[in-house]
């Protein structure tokens, strides 16, 4: 018994005032989840716990079943990975931004949005030695438009640092402190800043940004955290797991836990994605994995956007997907799980604690009495309200790959 | 206020696709069970936690309160009292069978499920000596038909051992192994070795086997524990307990719990039962115990031999039972609580981890809109999903015996 585990990002909602106090799951027409809650089990899941607002990474390793509370150490080393680079045991990663700074206050935390250039920017990042703090390297890498990643290597160093993104323009870039009195705190707070100031100091020089509006003359970092190689998902498991994603976040969870991660061609991650390909993708990776994690980051941008229309139209496109797949794959001996990593409520434009629909069926997983998919219906189900870290051994249950506890 | 709690073993299922898809609860007529559950509050449990695939032995501690992962020790000691033997603590008991090895493989695991002569090969083994390891004795008892147990004695002995049973007919036996390395594990290891070996000798050649198609010439181990004396039942809650069972891994929880074990004339734990003699068995020692527990094995053997009609059958007979309990109790004064200690799925053919349905009935316990006891309906009742472990504590209050937290 195989399993594709299907997440629509943020696509859990409250009720919309304008729209009738409706959620855009119900006034969404989804014939195809809906016969999926037909003929399986339907509930409500809290990603991590009840009133936890999750965010995208802790919630992801949740649902891979990885206890964020023992394996989280922080969103950087995740997007060091989602963006291809190579990580060694106790480096410290920061998501960065490129951004604009002016008479010491930042303008905007995006520089413009930057698309084209960053690449090589990038390049001069790099030729920046640390030499206040012996011992330490620095790699830097531009991800998709003005984000990036900077690693620093090195013995004694430690996420335990306050960075320099205020999280507002507006405002001048934060003094970068050691949050604790360790060597390891103090050194990491020095080379950072020290990292920042010379960074400036090309940046703001560079050819490239002579005729910006926005130049891209400064460095933001947040994130904080240090990598530690949690067991494979094969190692845990004892078989392989596929990724399917397009969002460098969940492709960093992808790598993190050696999972088979793949990239669709037309996979964006944006409102453009194409979903087709990422259901191709996932029912070809099913002819040689036993567990497919498809990942679908769209919902959760018209959530942020706070666009329920925008919302109702991806979950009827994420249904057609839905019943493409479900056309196309062997019901008998497949289980498909389809839910979310949070609720991205369009009122809120961020996640919420509110818990996710749930659907699990295929095999001969029992039937309830839901039949339609929406956070209403699936009070009814057999599921009950289960918590993230129920999912994965349920689904290991259906696949008939449970240990048995106890004889 | 006394407890009547009534456990069909491995009665919950999952929808039967020849059957309609409708489970063996389901498709049963059930009219006593389906009153209970009108007159009672019903819902679905976890034996141990969602996704958790459960052993009897793990479950039925957790149904009596007792957490598992606090009172568990493996099967052996188990296996050892129901089969009437006197443990000493820290004694290590291994599960057997008879099997038959021949060229070094292993032919049949059950030695064609013997069963006549266990006893006068049982006593031939008592006879063996270990020699290897100073200070280690050794009690072999035959238990029903190819089954029996094995007790080593001594200081220092350990269950962490790797045994000889590869749970397959056609493979060699599995090389005996201390699974760490302390001298406990090592001196068991060495010592099971010896008992495995002089016992192949003496079986081969015992009289008792020279006529066998399929001698019963090989000892094979499973199971290892060790035994450690949980508070009794009675220490525990402070009135007695009595288990009305045939099965001897129950007769051996409740031996291990202090718990006053009654084996009814004509209970078998097989298809043939005699479930009105165990219905008089427990009716009778609800006049001298506040809490009655009534152990049903023979719907779990039909979901292990993947026969649904044969479950249905036994749901109606237990269903009889149910109401000649009924008509024969005070239900005002004693609350009898039906549910089972996992699910046996016919299409898995062993335990699984879906959630078993569950009615609370008698006293002034209050009702819900479920009229029938099935998976189905369960997910309807005032009780939602309880996990086992919050079975005991509802039980203990609605008989007026929990303890305040608080003032």
């Amino acid at each position: 018994m195989k399993c594709l585990f299907i997440v629509a990002s943020g696509a859990g909602d409250r009720p919309i005032k304008r729209l009738g106090n409706k959620t855009p799951y119900q006034l969404a027409h989804t014939p195809n989840l809906d016969h999926l809650s037909e003929i399986g089990e339907d509930g409500l899941m809290d990603p991590i716990a009840p009133g936890i607002w999750p965010g995208s990474d802790t919630s992801h390793l949740q649902l891979f079943g990885y206890d964020p509370h023992e394996y989280y150490f922080g969103r950087g080393p995740i997007e060091a990975l989602g963006a291809g680079m190579e990580l060694q045991e106790g480096d410290i990663a920061f998501r960065c931004n490129f951004a604009t700074v002016k008479d010491g206050v930042i303008v905007d935390r995006r520089a413009g949005r930057i698309k084209e250039g960053t690449a090589e920017l990038a390049r001069a990042l790099n030729e920046i030695a640390i030499t206040t703090v012996p011992g330490v390297q620095l790699i830097f890498k531009e991800s998709t438009e003005h984000r990036a990643v900077l690693v620093l290597r090195g013995t004694s160093l430690s996420p335990q640092i306050i960075d320099n993104d205020p999280h507002d323009d507006g405002l001048p870039p934060t003094k970068i402190t050691a949050l604790e009195h360790t060597d390891a705190a103090i050194r990491t707070a020095k080379a950072l800043s020290e990292f920042i100031d010379k960074a400036h100091k090309i940046l703001r020089s560079h050819p490239l940004n002579r005729e910006r509006e926005l130049p891209a003359n400064y460095i933001l970092c947040r994130g904080a955290g240090v990598l530690k190689r949690p067991p494979t998902f094969e190692e845990k498991y004892g078989f392989k797991g596929a990724v399917v994603a397009a969002s460098g976040m969940i492709i960093g969870v992808g790598r993190l836990l050696g999972m088979d991660v793949i990239i669709p061609p037309g996979a964006t991650g944006g409102y453009d994605t194409d979903l087709t390909a990422k259901a191709d993708a996932a029912l070809e990776a099913l002819k040689t994995h036993d567990y497919v994690f498809l990942h679908i980051k769209c919902t959760d941008l018209a959530g942020h956007d706070g666009d329920p229309e925008k919302k109702i139209e991806l979950i009827e496109k994420v249904d057609e997907m839905v019943g493409y797949i479900t056309r196309n794959i062997d019901l008998e001996n497949t289980i498909i799980a389809f839910t979310s990593d949070h609720s991205t409520p369009c009122s809120v434009r961020n996640h919420s604690a509110d818990p996710v629909p749930l659907v699990i069926a295929g095999g001969d997983v029992r039937f309830d009495y839901v039949k339609h998919f929406d956070e209403l219906s699936a009070t009814q189900g057999a599921l009950f309200k289960i918590s993230g870290k129920d999912l994965f051994p349920i689904l290991l249950d259906f696949m008939g790959r449970a240990k048995k506890y106890g004889a």
